[in-house]
């Protein structure tokens, strides 16, 4: 197994080096060969490399500083846009303005990053992912001119990792994600032999009493990813989804 | 580079070679190792090895061979319901039933599912992706007894590859998926140039006429991704969601 997948860790602060476009492309390339919905390759990505263009999307990923720090950021969207227009131009009806198309879509343009990701990691690069791009998908698809049918999914910053490396975090044991044959519903005795040793962690301790919380629980859902904001940006997706013309009104 | 990523392709027929528990452990515990939406690891996987349980699964997946063909078949599922239990349990009030929560979720399952591929394919595995898990969500969430905020994504289907290896199939021109800065739309010339070398491949030429279409696009919008399958499909998932508890009524 490689190195670089076993010890992967998301990289935020980059070196000064930029990534040559040959490399880009030949990560890129590769990251193509991922499986993808019927061969339809229903995904689209976009390249920012640009300072000004950087500006403009960092505060649509809430100024997050790998945005304005990494030498590439790529926008990886769902994109119905180019089949249908291949289909229209051939004769043909295409029924892709569905919830089906849009998860085959997503499906498609997420196999397509993290292949990108895993052989960019294998040749030194460090990336990071920024799950922001679906929460303000409106703004981003107006940063990019996204047309009717492309929805962006998840960004990712890519440069070469600066000194320290970050620890590797914590993962859940691998028993907890896993269910054989069926699914196994938690009990609360699973729930606290699962999460005991994520809640033991000395850098988890912290985070509570840095946040005044009682539980490490309560940090995600009284501060990190908030039921309120869950909401909101709920609704914003869906608008996005009926505006661009995955689902009907 | 890898050269199993750039070589790669799926594979549907494997030899009768198990797949050891310690190495599908392996591949996982790497795979785990992906980025996840703030370490909440909102995912889980079914794994199926039973060939009873095979069984049940296949008229799930429209009787692809694969199912009951490969020795292990992993069903990826976007999971809130283990991290909500666990914050329940921890006085704290998640508010994750909702669409952000089941695309982060998505994304999660998603990013979990092709990193275990990618170091599957380096060890030697072959793996094919099943889209149809979207489609009949509904009845995979009852053969896997899948709870309250846990919906199946894809399905994997891995093994030992069977010679001899299919060929590997065409992908669009990189410049077709890759947008420069901003996205650029798809133009009748530039749909024609892209799309050109894959009308013109013997197999996708042979594909029109067998099924007696005119062009390869109407192949996919009258046979493969019917208009209507897509609509119908759409209303299960969106029910399935409501049911779930990821969208409200």
């Amino acid at each position: 197994m490689s190195d670089s997948m076993k010890n992967r860790r998301s990289i935020r602060k980059y070196t000064a080096q930029d990534i040559p476009d040959t490399l880009l492309n030949e990560l890129l390339e590769v990251a193509a060969r991922a499986s993808n919905t019927g061969n339809m390759q229903l995904y689209s990505v976009v390249v920012t490399r640009d300072k000004a263009n950087k500006e403009k999307l960092s505060p649509l990923h809430f100024n997050q500083p790998m945005i304005t720090g990494a030498p590439v950021v790529l926008t990886f969207c769902a994109d119905a846009n180019r089949f249908v227009k291949w289909a229209e131009q051939r004769k043909a009806e295409p029924g892709f303005d569905n919830m089906q198309t849009f998860i085959a879509s997503t499906i498609d343009a997420m196999l397509f990053a993290q292949s990108f990701c895993d052989a960019a990691e294998e040749k030194g690069l460090g990336i990071c992912y920024l799950g922001t791009t679906a929460y303000n998908a409106d703004k981003i698809i107006e940063a990019l001119s996204l047309p009717h049918l492309v929805v962006p999914i998840v960004t990712v910053t890519v440069g070469y990792p600066a000194e320290p490396l970050p620890e590797q975090v914590e993962r859940l044991p691998l028993s907890a994600v896993v269910h054989q044959e069926a699914y196994v519903d938690y009990t609360p005795a699973s729930i606290d032999a699962f999460y005991k040793e994520k809640e033991n962690l000395e850098v988890n301790k912290q985070y509570v009493t840095i946040n005044n919380k009682e539980t490490l629980a309560q940090v995600f859902t009284d501060i990190r990813y908030t039921k309120k904001n869950n909401e909101y940006f709920s609704e914003v997706l869906m608008k996005v989804l009926k505006d661009q013309g995955f689902i009907k009104d």
